[in-house]
């Protein structure tokens, strides 16, 4: 619990109202109580700041006016509210220390801050940092590196030779380190090349819940600092994503594929292999990316979506597209006339 | 072991033939032996039917004339053997109680009815009901609550403050309130927005293998009674799918979207956030759904598939098709003429 | 540390240069110093095989003249690379025996010279052969055998009556033999089909990390000999995939679909259910296959990426097709003029 004042303060807001107003946590505009802090950083819901019943709201200047209730003031109000989330968020209990029913290897190096929970695994000669805390289940295979601050979540699963930089965060599922899917015909069929590379991710990078970094073939695959990746992401061998790029869920990589910095991937895109994006790039929901971007910008592929009937009397006509195009020049032709 | 009069007692179904014929297991018409119980309940498989060595067959009065075998008559012969795998179906040995290699919190509440395996972790707070059954290595977070007759499988992940209705199937490698994707762009690159909502779960709800359902920024993530979800499936923080509701593998769905009740969406579909389905929507396979859709009915997206020559010729033209729609005008304009 | 003398032996190629040269790893042609094999295998790198500091580099007989340094001579310099990766691969240690904190049940056959790892859940029934590894955290269900020589990676899941061959290699997070997606309208919702059937995988099979593979509803699901499967994919019940053919990351095949020998599925890949692939088939990444393949050769389907500006132009143009079609057509017809 807070008092509007303390928030305005470590939020760096100023603040309209009751300074002493207790508010004891967050809520959105429409299910925000008396106690809550609720945000607006989007004009579509300012029919809901009018109505609401929160105790506070985070707000540009500009709408304080039609704030029925005591207000935090900022420019930025949704950076605000992130901030305001990690003074509510109830962290889990991590103890430092070794779980009993861990199993680390005796020269494996646990910083004593460190908070190792039951059945986790960490194989020789891997270092875990100050303020680790991995979760239940986890295994860290040799030589791996996970730096400080980072939390690994339960099941997660990191190969060996995975450095991980300070204070990610790596959801359950994660597999980071996996072979690169990587195989050569032989006369007999299909042969594998083993995954010597590693794989590197930088500080402050967040990796979501079943998604998969495979290790290099003989490079590593890189991760550059605050990078964010969504769910069920597959980032293949030899992939580099420069710095703050962030990757929504389903999305695939394939092999060498290089990301600049800042770059954007929405939902299920998918990258062939080889390519390189350049830094400020945007790519909307389901883009095939078929070859390297030089410019910032967006860029899509696809088709919109209809009723099914329509869509499939227009989707034979994409079939004939090329003749349509020729017909077309033909009666352009002066001699068509 | 059953006769075929105690099958048709139990499926509540008509039986032509010898009472006492003796089925030992289910087969397809192809496969099934003179111990085996097959169905028909597509018209396609009519010919199979013909030649089938079943013991018996689940069809509708209609096709006995076509069956050299005993029957089980019923007007709904899918629906029949759905329930008739029930009855055959080797349950997995869960006895009651806890295997003492699991990790049980003090203040855990697990009923002795429940079954716990090897290796789980049952945090604070959680309540686990009677005959639920929690696989090896499963982890439940902090002030969770399984519900009665749920089954996880082994390595699946619940975090913390998430309710699971009773009778639910969470299959391997599931995770269940893992962090939305929410960050907002800071002086310095990404800041993380803590997820302080939940997930909550209703009855008869079956997730797939490996699929993930984040928990909500503030409110819940919530999916009713009776949705099944495939494998490798997203749903996103604040995601609400309603009643019935199926979807199949690969799909993901992004952040605060409302699915209705009874929607299909096949394998492969995206749908953007902060969409809106209304019930009894159909969704064909891989379509994006780039709007809120308020008809019923089904939708679609994409392109046929082709040679890949036929293909790049007519998808070349694609790019061309605002250029090809203006030149047909301007032929089809008198003046053109 | 082999010299170069014993290098061509090993990999049965010819050698050029010091014989006794000393080479301790393998890199790339780039990264490469004098202690590191390199190869070329594409002629796009010639370049930088003119600048390598390799200490030798495996190459075809034609480009040994512009080699800076020794080389090993073959007519296949990338199946050469990959047989060469198999010698420096560090294993990972893998004692034989079982760990003290695995749970393997009494009438389990565990081959003396398997590794079972920490944590690891053996059921009853099951059947692990000589030299298989299995991870920490794995779990093998009821009846389940797993072949020679295969490498199970921690926190991978084996349902029961799964039946893996020799010499596979199966990722993190797999699971094989979750249940098929299958289920009946019933007047109160689905009912559950359970499904009987289970998982058939051949021998020298590798699964990506991720990657789901349901057991069948009657049948088994199939995967024959030498098939590759990359990560995050989702292969449905009844699915039978063919010898030798590979499959790119996050590909969804639907239920009961049949893929030939020999093919290739690039990455993002769905295919619908019920469909029959030849053999010798390859399909581009992210293709929807809508109808069965009766000619080997290549398919694709979906539209080019463009700026998202361009793409809106063209793709609000998709949805005119059918009537542009026409309209076309009434300008063709000689009366149009």
């Amino acid at each position: 619990v807070y008092s509007l004042e303390e928030l305005a303060t470590k939020l760096g807001a100023e603040y309209s109202g009751d300074p002493g107003r207790r508010i004891k946590g967050l809520a959105t505009l429409a299910g925000a109580g008396p106690g809550d802090l609720a945000f607006l950083a989007n004009r579509r819901y300012l029919s809901q700041l009018q109505s609401t019943r929160a105790g506070a709201v985070i707000l540009r200047p500009e709408h304080v006016g039609q704030c029925p209730s005591d207000s935090l003031l900022t420019t930025e109000p949704y950076l605000t509210y992130a901030r305001a989330t990690r003074l509510f968020a109830r962290t889990e209990s991590t103890e430092p220390g070794v779980h009993p029913r861990a199993a680390v290897a005796v020269d494996a190096t646990v910083h004593p801050q460190a908070s190792i929970g039951a059945n986790v695994v960490v194989e020789a000669g891997v270092v875990i940092e100050a303020g680790v805390v991995l979760g239940a289940n986890v295994y860290v295979g040799r030589a791996s590196r996970v730096g400080a601050g980072t939390r690994v979540w339960p099941n997660a699963v990191i190969y060996h030779d995975v450095r991980l930089g300070r204070d990610c965060v790596i959801h359950s599922n994660a597999v980071l380190g996996s072979d690169g899917f990587g195989f050569a015909r032989g006369p007999d069929g299909w042969e594998k090349i083993e995954q010597l590379g590693g794989v590197r991710i930088g500080d402050r990078v967040e990796i979501g819940a079943g998604t998969t970094v495979d290790r290099g073939a003989l490079d590593d695959t890189v991760i550059e600092d605050g990078v964010i990746v969504d769910n069920l992401v597959q980032i293949a061998h030899n992939c580099r994503i420069g710095k703050n790029t962030a990757i929504a869920g389903c999305t695939g990589l394939a092999g060498s594929t290089i990301i600049g910095e800042n770059c954007t991937l929405a939902g299920g895109v998918g990258v062939l292999g080889h390519l390189e994006i350049c830094n400020n790039v945007h790519i909307t929901a389901m883009t095939m990316v078929t070859k390297s971007i030089e410019k910032p910008g967006s860029y899509s592929s696809g088709t919109p979506m209809a009723s099914t009937g329509a869509w499939k009397r227009n989707a034979v006509r994409f079939s004939q597209l090329d003749s349509i195009q020729r017909r077309l020049a033909a009666l352009e032709k002066p001699s068509a006339n």
